[in-house]
């Protein structure tokens, strides 16, 4: 075995860890109150004997090279390895392995050990004209690993898993250099243990790696004070053909159109990413997440930006929506005792002012820092909460988020089991258009609910502040029993929100990335001269296309958007673009 | 007239403003004992009646579509304006020009109305294979603005100049719309108007544009605060052959590899910038520079670092080593009365308690924001400073600096009318280098000075703080009377500076740019497979290299430095790269 642990084949997470309904009474009725569905019947997870896998297609010469480079034990060729290598986890990935439908499955797996393997596995394959596709922790949710399904040249996949290391901590400058397959907590394992962090916290977290932030432009809930990865990254090496690209860390450069924030947002195009210098922070004195309730949520908007405009710094600002505060309810485990009593007086007091409860936002603020630093901190966002018509709730809120964060993608697969489906659009737009980019995407998605005759939900909350504008994050989930038209009614309402963000000023994403999932709209949200650009850079880096081909920009025309989630499936069911 | 005033052909500013000694009763003395030179003489500054222009190279027909386009009014022909679009001001472009050796001058000057009329300037030349450059301030001073010397198309130089307003003010985000053609006092003039501030305050902010702070990557004296140019740079515009490249303001995206990113430090070579979408800030309750003392530039670095640990805010943070320190002392006015005796006071005391007062280092650090914050940032850096062993001097020497700021370059104009060349080099690295770095320069700018024969001077300061590290600025001056040595020496003295950087991990620069003047260094800073990725972005962008070519990349092999400063020059001295 190789020692690397790698997501289940059909899910989130690893086997054993999964969403149970157990202990929270309200998860149930809220299900049925709000998609129709009934989880009370067991789950049905798919079985990996019911995949007909096709056969690997690699040739003798190329399979012996790729052996003798890696060794046996880290080539892997077995059809369990090489489906969890040909999907990432969003919700398309995991409708089509539950559906069998595979299509272009990569033909072998190797696991380099260092940059000098990753090397000879790069000039290797592009020489024998082969695909490659870099692999981190493969939680990648907009169909950024799938070979593009017409490949017919080898396709081989670089796992990262074996370059986990934090190679050299510079406690001086506060920057860390740090192989590009660790995982969220190998990171911050390593960094703990010398007092450092690197502040850097998607959801995915514990299922993501350094490279992949990368090569997707991640953001950490703690952005607001640590930056997007794209500020945290001060340098990095990638391998290219015959070449290793070697970016020294710097503070702030000058030195031409910036190659770092190229390499940022390539998605493995412009070769495979083995190190980063990252800035890296002492773990602080106190962190506090501290929870609030707003009567709506338009206060909480108003409150974030009035947060933003202040001399306050916090860590994380964020604030759900009525709909994702109810869902926040009903996945908490019952409340018993003092707790109970306290939050029911809460609500009976909130009532008394004149709240409607049923539209209460949750939001959560953080804080870092010196004690007296956070404690003034705090002091300014809570006038400023208070002068919204906000109340605090405290502490024991903040650290219920902060424990729960990394467990919501677990309830899609629970919810999978039982025939719906829910995945996620985020964008950012400027402060002026939050409140109009909120309200038109609930009316296009009520209105694609409508058009597909379904009771679907959806639920929103807004995170990540920045000076000029913050990120709307919207989840939704559709019930229905029948595979094809659950697929069918989810592309209905997944264009409905991509669409709706070009045409209010927002973009394609704000931290998952283009992949093939958002490629159709790229060329609307940054110009047709934009894909252009683009294209020029990764077609001309990658004439003989072997560095993950397809991805970001469709095989169409230069800067043309290819709406092909119109095309056909094999089967005839719209589906996935197709380049 | 066109209404667009430029600065003097042959030096910094506009005319009649100049630096004059008189008042400044310690900078001749300072002078002498540097740079062993006598001011004491009247300077001669060039004749323009001196300089032998060659004749314009442009078709009938290409001059009458642009006229056709700009109207009479605003296409110039005469030498003057060719000559003052020609150059920037870097002191290579100020020694040629004072030596008549002007090589490849523009030949035609337009000025368009807008967006529309530079779309139609960039489409008629393209079609006409004629050469683009952009020109906004004129203040470059990499040797970005210069035709390439072997150039037989014609050159037409795209000013900018009529294209200056704030469009828009998006008051709820934060965010304006301003043209690219806009100088540093005009956005600031019309923000302030509606109060608000951009907050970017480079050296050359009254001779530069925002177009020109993109396409060079610049960054502003309050950095600490505000950003870079990358950062406050949200959406932007720039016209192509055929297209415009529209990047819709964004808080943060993840798209793919960045295009904004590309357009930043273009240098005119991926089109011409129109317009962008800037954060802009409420003008702060406060604003206030303070000035420190520290014993040594070791003990300044120690605390700027210490206050970017802290949980103190600052605007700004600069300390100047002694001989910046003792060159400012040169340059203020006679101190009278009661500052008169302070000032001595304050020495007498500082030589009291050990200081040895000829190394000592000035310092400035700014602070923005509410009373109480301010007042709160304010302590905490105190506390700093006086644990470094520094002192607070006030805010008195604080507005000194902030009146003086934009003045320094005046200075080179005076020096270079009586024969001493001053030039500057500037670079980050991570604190842990920035001892050494400053070290080594010191070192390697000492041994060329000798290499040279002649008694140079050297300064440095350390400016805009960053997590991760800082930037170092060097200033140097040569005396020479002899015209052909004073090159070679000020060639010999700037090479050992960058090679240093590149030696040291440091990088070509920190806002300056590229140019032709640092090409030669940048595969060295970014990897040969770095400026490979440039090229291919470059190159694809603009085949028939229509857009200022041969900036920022040699016309060598891809990604191969080519140190062509020891190329001889026509007249056989070794001079500015060719291409």
């Amino acid at each position: 075995m190789t020692g690397v642990k790698h997501q289940k084949w059909w899910g989130w997470g690893v086997e054993g860890i999964g969403f149970s309904p157990e202990g929270k009474p309200n998860f149930a009725p809220f299900v049925r109150k709000q998609i129709g569905l009934d989880i009370s019947e067991p789950g049905t997870p798919p079985k990996f004997e019911d995949l007909d896998v096709p056969a690997p297609v690699i040739a003798a010469d190329l399979h012996d090279r790729l052996l003798g480079i890696v060794g046996e034990r880290f080539l892997l060729e077995d059809d369990l390895d090489r489906i969890v290598h040909t999907f990432g986890k969003g919700v398309r990935d995991l409708i089509r392995i539950r559906r069998g439908d595979l299509r272009r499955v990569v033909d072998v797996v190797v696991y380099p050990a260092d940059e000098a393997q990753v090397q000879r596995v790069v000039d290797t394959c592009v020489e024998a004209d082969a695909v490659l596709i870099p692999f981190g922790g493969g939680s990648n949710i907009v169909g950024a690993l799938e070979p593009e399904p017409t490949e017919r040249r080898t396709v081989v996949s670089v796992d990262l898993g074996r370059m986990t290391k934090v190679l050299e901590i510079d406690d001086e400058s506060g920057l860390a250099r740090i192989q590009a397959g660790a995982l969220g907590p190998q990171i911050e394992e390593q960094l703990g243990r010398r007092g450092w962090t690197m502040g850097h916290f998607p959801d995915s977290f514990t299922h993501s790696t350094l490279g992949g932030w990368i090569a997707t432009r991640s953001t950490g809930m703690q952005s607001d004070k640590y930056g997007d990865i794209a500020d945290i990254v001060k340098g990095l090496r990638a391998v290219r053909q015959g070449e290793v690209l070697a970016l020294r860390p710097l503070p702030s450069t000058s030195s031409g159109p910036s190659v770092r924030e190229m390499i940022l947002g390539s998605e493995g195009r412009l070769g495979i990413i083995t190190e980063a210098w990252v800035n890296v922070h002492r773990v602080p004195e106190v962190r506090e997440i501290v929870g609030y309730f707003f009567p709506d949520f338009s206060s909480g908007l108003r409150a974030m930006k009035a947060i933003d405009d202040s001399d306050a710094h916090v860590t994380v600002s964020r604030v759900s929506d009525a709909p994702e505060t109810q869902f926040s309810f009903a996945t908490q485990k019952a409340q018993r005792g003092v707790q109970k009593i306290v939050m029911n007086g809460l609500f009976g007091y909130l009532k008394r002012r004149g709240w409607d409860t049923d539209q209460i936002c949750l939001s959560y603020v953080g804080f870092e820092g010196g004690r007296r630093y956070v404690k003034q901190n705090q002091a300014i966002v809570k006038e400023i909460v208070k002068a919204h018509g906000g109340i605090v709730v405290g502490t024991g809120v903040g650290a219920v988020y902060d424990s729960k964060k990394f467990q919501v993608p677990y309830i899609r697969d629970f919810l999978l089991d039982r025939g719906a489906t829910a995945d996620v659009s985020e964008t950012t737009t400027p402060w002026s258009n939050l409140q109009n980019l909120y309200d038109t995407t609930i009316e296009a998605v009520t209105q694609a609910f409508q058009k597909a005759q379904t009771q679907g939900f959806v639920m929103c909350h807004f995170a990540h502040s920045y000076h000029s504008g913050a990120c709307l994050y919207f989840t939704f989930a559709i019930p229905d029993s029948d595979p094809d038209s659950t697929y069918r009614n989810y592309d209905l309402v997944k264009r409905a929100i991509q669409q709706n963000f070009m045409d209010t000023g927002a973009t394609v994403s704000h931290h998952h990335g283009v992949g093939s999932e958002h490629s159709p709209w790229l060329a609307e949200d940054i110009s047709p001269a934009g894909t252009h650009l683009q294209r020029v850079l990764l077609d001309g880096a990658d004439p003989g296309h072997h560095f993950n081909p397809g991805k970001i920009l469709h095989d169409g025309k230069p800067g043309v958007a290819v709406h092909s989630y119109d095309a056909p499936l094999p089967g005839g069911v719209p589906g996935t673009p197709v380049d």
